[in-house]
């Protein structure tokens, strides 16, 4: 490969980068606007935390776990050691024709943390932070890279017989984060206030627009979180990867938008968003191998898989914020198996791996969230207060409102030190906040 | 061309087509903020269903419209069969030396949608949804395409003597959606509330602040709307875009500024933002053809002109809530005229096709678009009843507040059944939201 | 150099002009959300004008007073004339071979506004508008440019013996701002309300979102900032420099939370985001020196100081709304002197011109913007009314509101022309947003 392809290569490399880093903010801003202004501090301390988090426990081991080279061909387990030396040739073409030693760290590293943040908000507005921490740090460090390295790391989902394939991770990556928030979501139970009398009531978030914000940013990272899965700027491969992963978005949002007509009778914004996001997370999967017409069905199918599953995980009382559930586990089940159902690779052979790399990864996802988030919940406990949980969990975490002058009428603040904080509920407005 | 200079021209094309998927996160932001919080959820829901209906228009047939190929040169119409057949070496240079057929429709694709999404914020917070996504759906699908075709798929603005020159779209982009603006303006009629005794009230937007993020990402989006059709990453050429492109935005900043102290006697940034636009719009016709001084009186025109144009249309009773009209259509066409001014091709003989230009567009697009929104009045309605308009679009189309926990005091919202909303007006409150 | 070669690096400063402009936007959303809202506008309409401002007149005479050329090589002050003329070959690879002239021209352009957009937070919600923009064009327009000039444009700092290094500006745009933003805190004093009985007040700004949103645009905004200051796509180089940029925000980020869990007992999420700013600024001046470890060391060092800082300046009795000192002034000086400690140039000799250069600096900024704050001091003055600064800046230099349909409690607003404004304030609400 000549010196100008890769450098090109890697200029495409670091622009992928930046939009899956971009992403970061976009479940930010999602997540944020889908939960209460009274918790809004608390999903973005999450938020702006669970990076750093991701990327240093990536640079001390992650990294090295996820691909720790080919001694661990179709193994379970790898680890190449601590840190992340820089390989002979890394800075030059001689590493890897596509891109530099540290651009495939980065990028690498940018999705590290995605997992972790799907189960941010599935937990919200009644997660002990510290706890939430703790987990984060886990399942970013060690469960993410081990799953990964299963595939993308050359593991044993990758030498099957018919290897297992997910081009962008919608099993490795959004599936995986999904199983988290399940698992948490069962341990920690609703919202107080979520299903009164059995029945579900809905708790709308404190800013549409901010959750719209999130979700266009998010679309604009997917064209590199997909875009950059091609790991080159091949012109033919990439433009086609986007140009699915645009449609798929697309009839999503048409998807989410003409099944909330026929099941609420309404032009929920909500579902058109969630909608777009189920397109994205179900073309993750194939986006190398679609048509344009398998696109479009993926993404229609994905956006009213969603609507379907906000209504289904309220009558099983699975209390999911955001609804992550149904975006990216629901849907990235979906596209995983939508591989061997459309496009090139299509077939039973397939369908029956894909099946296999869902229940795989499915089943240590969650048993491995499962036991972090149980283990915590017995010794430092998961879940905040009564009290914490209704005058919000901005004041007690944090000591901060999100809008201490916007949201005036709830609250009178007195803060007169960092250390102590004196919340006098305003009678009638709390119970309103609930 | 070398295999690498064609790989760098597609990433270059695909970066464009990342800024200009990002304005429509600019003009959903934009014109939300210019909007009332009652009627936020409507513009974002707007917004997030224009870019979908326009890609799969764009999919369907649009770009097969806008694009027929050598044998409609010099037409008024063309077409070359439905949907986005792959041709020959579509996933190569052989197709075209810039980039390949899945980024040029992706490019195309995304600009396909900005005229729709100006008209979207004229018509605001009166319209009635049903009949704004049927309007949307045939002005992109077909308006948009048959004049985009006229110039840049070879139509007979491009084979006029001299022929009518449109660099990246202020006629053909913003003139196209102010003329549909205009037309939806007129039928429509003003808001309840904004004349009142003959004289014009301001009725201010919700949050400046979202506005303002939205003239930020316009402006970043611009830089890959006009370097983007520049149709290759020559670095003489697009870099010399991206300088005119961005000393124009400065100028109007300035323009605005200036002519709303002379004026209004006050700083007011909505016209600093709103010059901001107008400059960007002015130079979008020539960003090619014109040196620094050239732009710099571009942009200083252009954002003058947006605080002169504001004023007219109160005079006119012409209620346009977020300025696109002075924006788009009087800077579009500012602009377009502009390139017979000053210049590369500054004279007689193109200024001459640029009036030709702009009144063949114009009277195309604001009669098509007046036809469809007149239909659509007798028919099914183009606007809310006075009841919806006083309280809100957000609770009526769409069930859901904006800002559910912040906006409290306004309304007492019980929202038991997604089906059933029940609203209470606080007496005082709501007539100030008018 | 291939052509080819040129095409890519050309791109890849184009990637990092659009990113280092989405810094203002950053800057705009960071300073807005700290502040109060009713101050909100204020802070919007300055970050709106502060780059046309900077680009306007960079293009007038900055970008020749920066990079004079090689008759000024050593020089304290240097200018090779009124505006931006093409040198020849400037739009192909005969003026450079890593970008065009213009691109170069952007490039810096876009840096420009930067120091003053630094200042503009330091100074919020008390700062006369007339006076802040009068500074700010004097402050981008020479003050910048003559120190910019001692290092990047072959000034006396890059010929000392052993030279000083910034590769991309904690000193010389990041310390710029902060000597300019103490020279205005000091003739400017504390905001009403700040220091009461000795005592420092936290006055919290009215939207954490938007400060968030505001740090992670930044956070994108430096990988051009900083990338781009490779001046051109070297992958080794350039990459390179995004993982020592990332891991030093993330370590930021961890500094800012340990240490503020240390002096705070809270997860103080405003010392997280500092964090990340303040990891990003400390790595800037020796992003491409730097090692894995030693990053990590810069980020967690800055991080920590960031806390210190604010504490340090509220013992101090001076009132920097945003922290900008703390970050940008004590961060940038941290990550100057630690390209004498760190990395690859460290070494006594360059810890010395190190100091040299952060020594020279400081003092010609920070006389150079006292002289200019006190010569508007004296004439027009520089802060508001008592009364406008209780009443918000909002209402009085901008005759708006951020939020006017959300904000209602606070004041009842009648705005029935442009030109004059009623504001009754509600008792016992306007103390409380003091």
């Amino acid at each position: 490969m000549s010196q100008e392809l890769f450098v090109v290569n890697n200029v495409w490399m670091m622009v992928s980068i930046f939009l899956v880093f971009a992403m970061h903010l976009g479940f930010a801003t999602l997540e944020s606007g889908l939960a209460r202004s009274k918790n809004t501090v608390n999903v973005l301390f999450k938020n702006s935390m669970i990076l750093p988090i991701g990327l240093i426990t990536y640079t001390l081991w992650g990294f090295s776990m996820m691909y720790p080279g080919e001694n661990f061909a179709g193994a379970l387990f790898g680890f190449s050691g601590f840190g992340i030396p820089l390989p002979e040739g890394g800075e030059t073409s001689a590493y890897n024709p596509g891109y530099t030693f540290w651009t495939d760290f980065l990028f690498q590293g940018m999705f590290a943390a995605t997992a972790a943040t799907i189960v941010s908000g599935a937990v919200a507005e009644r997660i002990k932070l510290s706890s939430f921490m703790i987990f984060s740090l886990l399942f970013v460090g060690l469960c993410y890279p081990i799953v990964g390295m299963w595939k993308w790391g050359g593991g044993f989902l990758n030498t099957l017989a018919t290897p297992f394939y997910d081009f962008a991770g919608s099993t490795i990556v959004h599936s995986v984060g999904g199983w988290g928030a399940l698992a948490g979501i069962i341990l920690l139970g609703p919202r107080i206030g979520k299903f009164v009398d059995g029945k579900a009531k809905p708790i709308p978030g404190h800013s549409i627009p901010l959750a719209t914000i999130g979700v266009f940013i998010l679309w604009l990272g997917w064209f590199g979180f997909n875009g950059g899965s091609v790991l080159s700027a091949d012109p033919g491969a990439v433009s086609r990867v986007l140009v699915m992963t645009t449609l798929a978005a697309a009839a999503g949002a048409v998807g989410g938008c003409l099944m909330s007509q026929i099941l609420f009778k309404a032009s929920d914004l909500t579902m058109v968003l969630n909608g777009i996001l189920a397109g994205l997370v179900g073309i993750t999967a194939g986006a190398d191998q679609m048509g344009v017409v398998d696109s479009v069905i993926i993404g229609l199918v994905a956006g009213s898989l969603v609507v379907v599953g906000v209504m289904l995980f309220d009558r099983l009382k699975i209390d999911d914020p955001v609804g992550a559930l149904s975006v990216h586990l629901i849907c990235g089940v979906w596209g995983t198996l939508a591989v061997g159902l459309f496009g090139k690779l299509a077939g039973t052979g397939q369908f029956v791996s894909q099946l296999i790399g869902v229940g795989a990864v499915g089943a240590f996802s969650f048993t491995f969230a499962f036991v972090v988030w149980f283990v915590l919940k017995v010794t430092t406990g998961i879940r905040v207060t009564e009290q914490e949980e209704l005058e919000g969990l901005d004041i007690h975490e944090h000591k901060m409102h999100a809008y201490p002058d916007i949201n005036g009428p709830a609250y009178e603040l007195s803060m007169p030190e960092k250390e102590e904080v004196v919340v006098t509920a305003v009678p009638g407005r709390v119970e309103a906040l609930v």
